[in-house]
């Protein structure tokens, strides 16, 4: 039974992510940032091929800027990379999660994290962040 | 300057996720769910505006299910429901940070978390999760 599950998994397991990668409309995975050491959820970004590739490659997180429609390698002017220590895909392979250990803050409001503001149940925003943010 | 500061804030700040969201082209947010008390992250899924106000309401996590087009409770058959803590908007208003209390595993798998496969730099998978992954 174990072998025959091996042999199973063998047959229809792909060997890379490349091979696996379940692009969106777009051309896109969401790609999760999360901080090797203490937990924290930074940022949310988007990967084509590419900048999976180049994420793998140089160990540092690279997107796509679908606002730019470029790719992005993060802290490329604010210095603020975002170094990786360990690469995941999840069940489907629709997306990825970064584990990385940040130099600098993630934001671009200079709060570590991106996600610096609360929900409430009825929808209302507030700040819990580093109380840095600009916006 | 510091009261001017909070001026403007006010004036230009919205005051709630419905009125601030940034829905993609398909009317989509990524929701990234994370354990609020060991810091895992265990899926990411999809929201519309139906999917967070119902998530926000229950305290349970609800999403859009891109495959199946239809709103999807999570758990609703599993059982394996998302318990929210706290749900966080990054500073786009693009993404959402559910931290939760799950019941049960997560993945459909039976793994504690979707992303139980590592990627090496080669872009190799390999599994790491809990072992017990059937796909």
């Amino acid at each position: 039974m174990r072998e025959r599950t091996a042999m199973c998994a063998d047959a229809v397991t792909p060997k890379t992510i490349f091979d696996a990668l379940k692009l969106d409309a777009s051309g896109l995975v969401a790609a999760v940032v999360q901080n090797d050491k203490t937990g924290q959820v930074l940022m949310v970004g988007y990967m084509n091929r590419e900048a999976l590739e180049i994420t793998l490659r140089e160990r540092r997180a690279c997107f796509w800027s679908r606002s730019r429609q470029k790719l992005w390698r993060k802290g490329e002017s604010s210095g603020n990379v975002l170094n990786v220590v360990e690469v995941r895909t999840d069940c489907d392979n629709d997306a990825i999660l970064l584990k990385c250990d940040p130099v600098g803050p993630t934001c671009h409001t200079n709060e570590t994290s991106c996600f610096y503001r609360t929900v409430g149940d009825d929808g209302s925003l507030a700040l819990r962040g580093d109380g840095v943010a600009t916006e």
